[in-house]
C-alpha cells in the first residue's frame, strides 16, 4: 500500500487547513486537530487522520456546529456541566478540563457531565490529560446502537468505551481505553474487505445466530466483550453517559442521526479523583508502582498504553505514514 | 443431597447465635448476619450461610476483630473514610452508608474509602442499599492474588469484583456485581470435585499453559474475563481499592494473610452519585426505564439481578434450603 510520510507538523497543518476550510472556527479546529494529532503521534491510526472525512461530513451536512462555543457551569458542589453547543467533543473537553482538575483537587472527587457534543475520538486522550495533572480519572461515552446485549438479538448499545487513567512516577500515566464491544467496528469492516472470518463471539447475524461472517455481523449486531459481564458494562455506560446527564441513549442517538458518516449527538461523563485527598497522600504513587513492577517483571507483559508510549518517542523524528488514498481524500477536502 | 429447610427467621437466628458464640459483639453479628441473610433471601448460596465457617475461622484465629468499632471521618469535602478497626466489612459499610448518601446528595458525587476490613461478602448488597436511597453507586474491592494479568503467568490480581447500581421506577434497583475473573473460584472447585473440565479461558497451569483441568488451574492461575479488557478492569480495581485508599493490593494481602480460611485484610472504594444533581432531575429515572424497556422487550433477555428479585419474593414464605452437611457444620460452630 502506497503511503505518504508526513512530519507531525505537516500533518497538523493539513488537518487544521481542512477543518478551517469546512467551517470550524480556530478554537474548534485547534481542539479537534490536537485530538487527532495525539492519536497520530501515538500511531493510533483509527482515531487519527482516518477520522477527518467523518468530521468534515458532519460539518458539511450542518449536523455539527463548527463554531460552537461550549460553556462550563457548576451544577452541584462537586459536579460540573459543559454544554457543548453542538460542537465536536474536543473543545468542550478542553474547556471542562482545568475546572474539573481544580474541583477534584478541592473536593477530592468531582464529575464533569458533557452534553450536546459529537464525539468521534478516543477517550484516552482526555483521560491522559487529567492523569498528567496527577489525578486518577474515568471517562465513559455512548454512541450509535451497534451492539446487542448478551442474550439479545438486536443492536441496542453503542460500542461504549470506558477509559481509566492513573498517574505514574517517572513515566507517562497508565491509561486504558476499551470498547464494550468484542471487536471494533472498523476491524470488522477490514475483515470484510479482506475476505476473512471474524473470531467466534464477535457478533450475530440479523436472525440472532452466531456467525463469523463479517458482513453478516455488520448487518446483524456486534456482541459485547466477555459475555454478560461486558454487556453489563455497556449498559452502565448508557446510563452514565445518557440517562444520568440528560443526553441521548445510543438507540436515541441512532434514531436522531442523519447518517452523514460523522458521529451522532451524545454525551460523556468524566470523574476525576485526587489521590492526595484519599488518605494516603505520601504513599499512593509508590504503591501503584509496586503493582506495575510486578506486572512488568513478567516477560511479555506490558501495561495498557505501553505501546503508545513507545510510539510517541518515534513520531516526532520519524513522522507518520498516511495511506496515499486517505491522504488524497483529505487533501481534496481542503478545497 | 439431603437438605434442611429453614425459615429466614430461623436461619437468621442460627447465624446470629454462631457469630455471637465465636466472638462477634451484637453490632458486628447483626451486620454480618444481615449481609449473609440478604444473600440467602435472594438464593445466592455462595455468599450466604456457606460463608459462616470462614467468618468463624477468622474470629477463632484472632485475625478479625469481632468487636471492632468502625469509625467514619470526612477527609475531603466529598470524601469519607471508614477505619474498619479490623472487623468484617458489613459494620464498616453500615456505618458509612448514611453519611455517604447524605454527602452525595449534598455534593452531587461522593466517595467512601473503607480500610482495615475483612470482606467476605457480595458487593451487590451494599450497592443496592445506596440505590434504594435513589442514588447510583459503584463499589470495588480487591482480595487475595488468584488471577494472572492477561498475557502473564502468575497470580497477581484478586478476583476483584465491581458492582454498579441504578435506581428503577416501581422496581428494585438494577444492580450488577461481577468478578474480574472469568469464573468464580468456588465454581472451579466444584468442577474439580465433580471431575469435570473447565471452559477454555478459565485459567492456566503453573507453567502458564492454557488448560481446562480445574486442579491445574487451582494450582496455577485463574484468568480474567474478556481477555486484556477484563485484565485492565482487575488492575484498575487494585489501584482503586488498594493504592488510592492506602490499603493492601491483592498480592500484599496474600503475603500477609494467615490462611485461616476467612477473608484477607483489604479495602473497598464506593462512589455514590445523586442523579438529581446531574442536570436532568425530572427526566433521569424515566430515561433509564426507556433503556430497560428495550432490553426487556427482547424475549429471554433479563436485567442483571433479575433472578435475585424473583427469588426474594419466594423465600419469605418458602424459606431456604441448606445442605445437611453445611447445616450440621454451622450448628457445631455454635458450641
Amino acid at each position: 500500500m502506497s503511503e505518504v510520510n508526513l512530519s507531525l507538523e505537516e500533518a497538523d497543518a493539513l488537518v487544521m487547513r481542512v477543518l478551517r476550510a469546512n467551517g470550524c472556527d480556530e478554537a474548534n479546529a485547534r481542539a479537534v486537530a490536537d485530538t487527532v494529532m495525539a492519536a497520530e503521534r501515538d500511531v493510533c491510526h483509527s482515531h487519527g487522520i482516518f477520522r477527518i472525512p467523518g468530521y468534515v461530513a458532519s460539518l458539511k451536512s450542518g449536523k455539527v456546529n463548527g463554531a460552537g462555543s461550549p460553556t462550563v457551569s457548576k451544577i452541584a458542589p462537586s459536579v460540573l456541566r459543559v454544554d457543548g453547543d453542538g460542537a465536536f467533543a474536543p473543545l468542550a473537553l478542553e474547556r471542562g478540563r482545568q475546572p474539573l482538575i481544580d474541583l477534584a483537587r478541592e473536593q477530592g472527587i468531582a464529575a464533569l457531565a458533557i452534553r450536546d457534543i459529537y464525539h468521534f475520538a478516543a477517550l484516552w486522550v482526555e483521560v491522559e490529560a487529567i492523569a498528567d495533572a496527577g489525578l486518577a480519572a474515568f471517562a465513559w461515552t455512548a454512541a450509535s446502537p451497534m451492539v446487542a446485549p448478551a442474550g439479545g438479538f438486536k443492536p441496542l448499545f453503542g460500542t461504549n468505551p470506558m477509559s481509566f487513567g492513573w498517574p505514574r512516577k517517572n513515566a507517562p500515566p497508565m491509561v486504558f481505553d476499551q470498547a464494550s464491544a468484542a471487536m471494533a467496528r472498523g476491524e470488522i469492516m477490514i475483515l470484510s474487505r479482506d475476505g476473512k472470518e471474524a473470531p467466534p463471539g464477535t457478533g450475530i447475524d440479523s436472525e440472532g445466530n452466531p456467525t463469523t461472517d463479517p458482513d453478516a455481523i455488520l448487518a446483524g449486531a456486534q456482541l459485547p466483550f466477555g459475555g454478560y459481564k461486558g454487556s453489563a458494562i455497556a449498559m452502565m455506560i448508557e446510563l452514565l453517559a445518557g440517562a444520568l446527564i440528560g443526553e441521548n441513549l445510543s438507540f436515541e442517538a441512532g434514531e436522531q442521526d442523519n447518517r452523514d458518516g460523522g458521529p451522532p449527538r451524545g454525551g460523556e461523563l468524566m470523574i476525576a479523583i485526587d489521590p492526595n485527598r484519599f488518605g494516603d497522600p505520601d504513599g499512593w504513587l509508590d504503591h501503584g508502582e509496586k503493582l506495575f513492577e510486578r506486572m512488568l517483571a513478567e516477560e511479555g507483559l506490558r501495561l495498557p498504553g505501553g505501546r503508545r508510549h513507545v510510539n510517541r518517542t518515534k513520531t516526532p523524528d520519524g513522522g507518520i505514514h498516511v495511506p496515499q488514498a486517505l491522504y488524497d481524500k483529505v487533501c481534496a477536502l481542503e478545497e
